[in-house]
């Protein structure tokens, strides 16, 4: 098949993600005209590089639902329903157009499983990696979750296991919308939540100081370790935590809970997320508490991009 | 100055894009979260890509306003108000922090001067070039402009001259906001409506094919040729004319009205731009109009993107 023009892959496009009766103007226009199911909307960008968030061997199928599904775990934390996508591809020069066709059948796939469709985008070549950026865009039926929100002798929790997720966990997870969706609107006071994209301690660390506080502390003991975790540890249960503790993109929802209340069963999540973790502090640092009784100060190590230099 | 860390990074960023006061949750959280001034949104996504769209030479403030009104010409062609706007950065590794900051003033710059905010945004870097995606959202107060609305007989339209964007206007054009809102609002039938991006020729044929038509023929003695497009013709109306037909990255709007209806004077639209350059016809292909009344068919050619191939 010879190479294909922007137009005709408009055209394409157009008819790949088809578009619901809230969409006035579909793709093929200069923009997307869409109604907005709330007064209020919730935005966010993310990009996945290849090279940097997956291999040049992945199955273009998941990259495309990767993309999709870290900009809908930003919605999550946010307690967000998603409605919108926009989609923009730089693909390397000669890209095949059946990598392309995989890549898009991933990005719905993933819009589909979420409720939400693709309504815009746009699609250029370049002499360096494939580039795939994703905007999500949705609405609160509920609270908005905001990360700056915990205080002191809140309750920790995390909505699913973690680390490991380089063992392709990281292109195959699932966006908790339900969890924060249900977390919004939920009777007991949850008070801060985000995603963990950057490894628990990380992401912790990054809450405290959007919410002007200082300290933690974990129970090693009740941290849920994933299966992913324990496979890369080789037996060795204080590795597996380490997993735990620093590995990125599990996109499971970190959350608190007022002091003292119970999350009730029922909704969706799982009886280890309404455990709690650990609890905010009023002193410095973050700890882990032991099995023995024994605290260690640990810092604040993950995954952070550096970005610019000179 | 060593490598700044994405969370660095984002914390400049919120205070850097400073938040009107209809933006709930601003840059820093998961998402943004901003009111909706209208009930429908106009959404849009477009790249600009080292090498591609602009140098490696190019001042970094000339490519944050051109990504930025890129999108905002995209809008204008709707009808659009700009409200909000997101920034994905992929920069090349080691890219200097100077670079970065005027970067980002040129797009604070361009989004000010539309009167929207950015609102969010992420980055991270790669081996490749540097790519700025930048997403805009906006909400039509007039009717809504499309591309598919035009109709036999109808009066052909451009709301700037054209040709010879590479002499520095396509990092420099103004977006055509005023235009288009005006003709979203104006009483006289303003039909179709598109932004000029791949030059005349090629975006007229859009155009047609979007609005179920085949032909059309543009007078060439009424074609507002520009100065650059003088320029770079060596004293050769004919070769400027060529420029003025095929050069892309205009960014003027491109619009139909009735049959023999006229565009009052007093809104943003200049006398030229008021002034019919053609007309839909009912024949097949697109002609020019020559002076001397002879005809001549062309082709729609212009710039044009190949994507993928095999």
């Amino acid at each position: 098949m010879p190479a294909i023009g922007e137009r005709a892959f408009t055209r394409m496009l157009a008819r790949f993600f088809a578009a619901p009766s809230t969409v006035r103007v579909p793709i093929g226009d200069d923009a997307a005209v869409v109604r907005n199911p709330a007064r209020e909307s919730v935005l966010c960008c993310d990009p996945v590089i290849e090279g940097v968030h997956f291999d040049a061997d992945t199955d273009r199928a998941l990259v495309g639902r990767k993309v999709v599904n870290r900009n809908l775990a930003d919605l999550a934390a946010m307690g967000a329903v998603a409605d919108w996508l926009l989609v923009s591809l730089v693909l390397p020069h000669g890209f095949p157009m059946a990598d392309l066709m995989r890549l898009m059948r991933g990005i719905r796939a993933a819009a589909r499983a979420a409720g939400c469709s693709v309504v815009g985008g746009d699609i250029a070549s370049s002499n360096g990696p494939l580039v795939v950026t994703v905007t999500a865009v949705g609405h609160c039926r509920g609270r908005v979750l905001q990360r700056n929100a915990a205080r002191e002798g809140d309750a920790i929790h995390v909505t699913a296991p973690l680390g490991g997720s380089r063992l392709l966990h990281h292109l195959r997870f699932i966006p908790p919308l339900a969890e924060g969706q249900w977390l919004a609107r939920a009777k007991v006071p949850v008070r801060a939540a985000m995603d963990i994209s950057d490894g628990l301690l990380l992401d912790l660390q990054t809450m405290l100081t959007a919410s002007g506080l200082h300290g933690a502390e974990l129970v090693v003991a009740a941290l849920p370790v994933s299966r992913a975790a324990k496979q890369l540890s080789c037996g060795e249960p204080a590795r597996a935590v380490q997993h735990a503790l620093q590995d990125g993109e599990d996109h499971a929802l970190l959350f608190t809970v007022e002091k003292g209340r119970r999350l009730p069963a029922g909704g969706p999540l799982t009886k280890a997320a309404r455990r709690p973790i650990g609890r905010i502090l009023a002193t410095k640092g973050l700890w882990l508490v032991h099995p023995d009784g024994g605290r260690e100060r640990v810092a604040a190590q993950g995954w952070e991009h550096g970005i610019a230099s000179d």
